[in-house]
């Protein structure tokens, strides 16, 4: 249940409107990596965790926060557009907004696409959406500093440093909860990836470019177990594409392990009992994790 | 430049097609997470990074697999769409396929969905992108998870596997790269977040739910220097949001200083020279990066 | 600024899961009539409206309420979404949440459609707000009748009669509301349609149909001063359509004058002072209404 | 069936081309409220409405003239556009136009952003389709308004002038239609609100804010029955939201009854014979309505 | 203008409702190739068409035909989609038309996407146009041949062979249209492509593939002055592709030039008197088409 | 599977870079005809075109060398776009790519509209799509040609020249491999269309318009045996609209009546033993084509 106070999270001043800049403020309220697209993503996430409810806490936390940034952002979007309703050069800035919409702002873009939840990232498996949310921040920190370095208006800098800051205390928060799930690093979900293909870093892309894009070599090619594999193409043997025969063995799952399993898995109903039938390598896919839920004992109720 | 070979990059068998499970499998064609997807968002990130040649080189080498991997799905599905041409029933699975595309795929996803660019993220920021990347790898593994849990065909079972397993491959190239870029940790772009507030984590949703959910406490809210902070609305100060009096200080860019930058940032061309002038706590927020290039020396061109 | 508590505004329980009535509930959680859609018109109407304090405290009121019926509907789906985990039939039921979501909700329509911003209707104009807002709550709660005529499950039965009945909460209020601004009936706006035109009803469709569908009359011919007028195609003089020579005059705004109006007409400034000069026809079309505010007086600050 | 004449509804001259305004223009072409929206929501609103043949016939007459609206506003846009075609200035005004359209008019609004359908409100619910049409009609109405307020070219005025009070036009119409329907007030389809909760206005936003925003109260709180409710989260007792065991009574649908229904209601069939049976609050909910078909007499056949 | 006649172009008769089948023929309502496209595309063309007012009337003649088509398809899905209402089975067969429509049709697709404009093809260069509706016409009857594989129900038969044929009818006149306007053969547009380098057929994609796919040749790489050419990937030489230095010459326009063009091209305007002068390769690329104009003299005006 | 050369089909020199020039040049990156469109229209098409592989050879060659020249136009925008990164003004060109994108280019149109797969033509009719794609080139023809008529920039042009050139290339591919499948003029499908009724031009748009736009005559209604038709609102007698009773006879599929039906007619496979049973009006429909094939013997596998 939500509840809405009206206080804005931060006082929002603008000393010199400017149309078009307010225009390029909708990025962050209708746009792909803006403050609703953030609140979505991490609401519905939270509704969609019943795994795991201190991390559900979080996401609801945070989401819940990006609803008062979507506040702020558009008070801030307002006092830039002020001049769309009587200035008609002003309103060439934005037809849309002046046309359709009087002069208010509305859930476009810079460029008056509407908002679409085509731009959400919600798999349903907690620390892949921790790692969507994690880039989501990064994306939305990015766009703030532009939007910084594209005014001279005291009081919308102010706004957006706050605002800018914020990104960077959920990038903490997302990365501290992935870090609490104590996944073994690229552990993704249950079915293991095939040894030997794992590893190969496949050369799709050779030859002299005339900007000096030659074919290089870097830590990608050699770091986790991987190693370069040229193209047949390119003289070389190409991936080791030979058949799998069936899909590899199952990881641990880490604490996720004690709830009910957020993938659609068959075998998720059976792990915590007996080793799965349908796997082809065997019950030694499991490889249970004794420290699961270590960090997850750092975690305590806290009614208020 | 790019040439196509006759010949897929894995062989595709299907023992029992099943037009059901070809229809769910058009989520990794033409899908949210799918292989046309992250060909488009690798590709392009590698066009735009003119910076850095060595992870230009990255970027192209995965986003052209990407574009291989589109085609052996795209030759899965076909082999279980099979009846839609010659069965009413079968056809009622996908009629959007069915009648107007003769039986044929085309870009859409699992409900018919076509394909739009609003699933790429790119933002042209070198180390956000890949992180973009990592997530994305990640969400396309536990697709083709879930894709594997509901199949019984063998020869299915065997090219999504194959298809699985390049997802880590990937994920593990695309953080190596990451790492390579030797960035201090929350460290996104150009401007410094507002210190203090920046670790204040605002405890946005509280009390006790039904199922069990009432306000926890975690590692997110203590690490990296978080502390939580609560609403007023819940007795709590609530975010110390006094006035910020303009942007913070300026992160070092590590490597990526050498290059042209790939922000909009106009503080962008003064730096390699000197302090940029409108920053208003001054140049002391340049922290040069000493180690910045040290990893990078590992790269090495390699004509072939 | 936004708050959650942890308790959903109606108790959800669902006896027998269904996950095809599921889908069918996505309806009202990410579709054109749906709850997120009510929660942003309503919201961004309210915040865009800084003319009308109390009004926009109406629109706040219910926008927050919106968002607190988003969330039961998510838990009421997500009950009825279990089996897509485990069950491959089910599954079938909803392709794109089962292999994309993982079984968790997600904001899409009943079949698969992404939420857009192009479900909603905010023009910054007032008392068209409201209007767009009636029938909004009216296309919502014919909505919820569909779907309480879809399932026999008691529980689901019981959430969806909670729903459905704050929708005609809403649609009172709304109208409450549009009747306090006191605007003279076909008024909106500032500018006055043309005597004569405005009244004529052309007959645009005639003849004899096979399913007894000839060309009919009712009061809608020859209410509000309107009277048909065939078209030339059929025999008629069409409609008086030679030129006008400019706009009519303007009309009063109600009570809306008092404040900056949300139009954005040059004329808007002018007019508490004299008569706009650009008006063709000249003052005498500012019909001031003395009565404006008489409603407007029942309205008192109330603070807590 | 249509037929087309080669003749504008009403003459379009324009003095002074101007790119740019045209532009905005397409807003009532290709845009959310323009005249293709407007044309596609009645007629195929009229096409569904087998019911009420009457009714039918008043959406296709004013969905034809909209059809002509959007052939006149056409050409209008093509007069304003002439310049697109050799002036390089002009072309940046919407480049999408000029490059792809080669000058023409096409389904855009005035940001580039092609026609959907999600822009139409189409129940086949004839009372709530025809409140959806007033709001359109209002909406359309004061987008007109807006684009009269831009611009000082007679010719153009004079347009805008006809289609604008025509708009008002069909407000009127549709008002008288549903008057003529003889609902009762904030009656909506078939099931009745819950007694109690129906009432109840529900307080979300609270508070005082910078803006002089505070909770206030209006008409809209105690008109109609409401009253108003606080929030638990503010001090109040909150919504009356136990348990309510079913559905409740089902309204009379006024004249509608005669026909065949509109909605997905099983219970349609039955209810001119009998009591409806699943209704668990028994047969009293039907409220058999007398007067139906008063109004309903007063329109006659008049064939041509 | 327009006008309606209560009377379908086509008797629509169902003999056994099928909601499925009901669900597929929404491809041609509100589908990429159905009827509202055809009707659209056509009409703005003729809209946009003022240098040739013959095809101009050709064009609204097959447009408005299209949008009486609509109109008969909606009919004929409306009698499928009846049991849609009454019966929860059905309902499953396209809940977005049954929870959001009542069971009217609307402009979606058999998979419920709403229509877009994105579907059509406009370009205002009228060969250009009369191209895409040639293909346009091809697509709508194959999907027409698509659904009457489909069914059984010989009046459903009956109305879909009337709106197959009806497509071949429309494909013949646009082709005998782009015929009578004398294009050269490959001629589009006014300026010339590179000579030598429009002959050479790339070879792009080689190899062996497992299904027989090798590298084949066919007319396509031999006619019309074409040469295949082989990659430089691939031991050939490649494309020729120093630098172009400049445009090529004009083409002629054909009876074109006697009206303003309706392409941007700066020189357009120019044509009729001088040689362009911003080309380079001079005005030896006119080359006037003495023959221009012939066919067009067989039209003659003929009014009613 | 693919490969990517680091080096561009076409050299891309840029003299003076304008911004405003390379936001329109994104129509041929993002754009509806651009080059991603063409590439993943041919591709795809040819991907599902397994009857012909000789055109599916065509099909991917060329759909090969789109993706190359999506590469091409990518760097000449970038180019263009350069300023985006570093100038105010600039930036307000295009405020989507130089915010959310960092000034890189993405897939978007020259309005910002994301690419979306609505814009693909693939019926998985091989001489359907063929017609489509003749279409498709003469589109991509044209809006070169207009962004080369608004620049004046050397390197620009030479590489649109390019660019412009290959489309003709492509038309005359898909030209001749239309004409070597030998199909009857006006034959689409399988299915005939009724005779009489397929050769009646309707007269749908009639009278005299203002800008001399009267009812004309052109070889459209008198071609290929068509003869018009007047609307019986015009006094004519309409189209000869009786029952059709049935679908029509067959047409034979000229050469691909060899391979697998591309089409989900359940006819198909009994094509090439026995006449088909469920056609009303018999076998006779059948008119094998005794020369398919004889163009096709011109095609010859050759290996590399």
């Amino acid at each position: 249940m939500y509840h809405h106070v009206k206080k804005l999270m931060y006082t929002v001043n603008v000393d010199t409107p400017n149309v078009r800049f307010g225009n390029m403020l909708l990025e962050q309220f209708g746009g792909a990596n803006g403050e609703l697209a953030a609140a979505m993503q991490y609401t519905i996430q939270g509704w969609n965790c019943v795994d795991d409810l201190a991390i559900r806490d979080l996401l609801l936390d945070i989401g819940t926060e990006e609803l008062s940034h979507l506040e702020v952002v558009g008070a801030l979007i307002r006092l830039h557009l002020k001049d769309l309703k009587t200035n008609r050069e002003a309103a060439e800035a934005d037809p849309l907004v002046t046309i359709a919409g009087g002069g208010g702002v509305n859930l476009y873009n810079s460029q008056g696409n509407a908002w679409t939840a085509d731009y959400l990232k919600i798999t349903g498996e907690l620390d892949v959406d921790l790692r969507s949310n994690i880039a989501a921040e990064a994306r939305a920190k990015i766009v703030y500093e532009r939007l910084l370095d594209h005014t001279d208006d005291p009081g919308t800098i102010d706004t957006l440093q706050f605002l800018m800051t914020r990104e960077i205390t959920h990038m903490k928060a997302f990365s501290a909860a992935l870090e609490s799930m104590e996944k073994p690093p690229f552990s993704i979900g249950f079915l293991k990836p095939t040894p030997g293909i794992v590893d190969e870093y496949f050369n799709g892309s050779t030859g002299d470019g005339s900007d000096g894009d030659t074919d290089m070599r870097g830590p990608w090619q050699t770091s986790f177990g991987l190693h370069p594999v040229d193209s047949e193409m390119n003289g070389g043997a190409g991936l080791s594409v030979q058949d799998i025969d069936g899909t590899e063995g199952q990881e641990a799952r880490g604490k996720q392990d004690i709830g009910q399993k957020a993938t659609t898995s068959p075998f998720a109903d059976a792990l915590s009992q007996t080793a799965p039938s349908t796997n082809k390598s065997g019950a030694s896919g499991i490889d249970t994790h004794p420290s699961a839920g270590k960090k997850a004992a750092a975690r305590s109720k806290s009614k208020k």
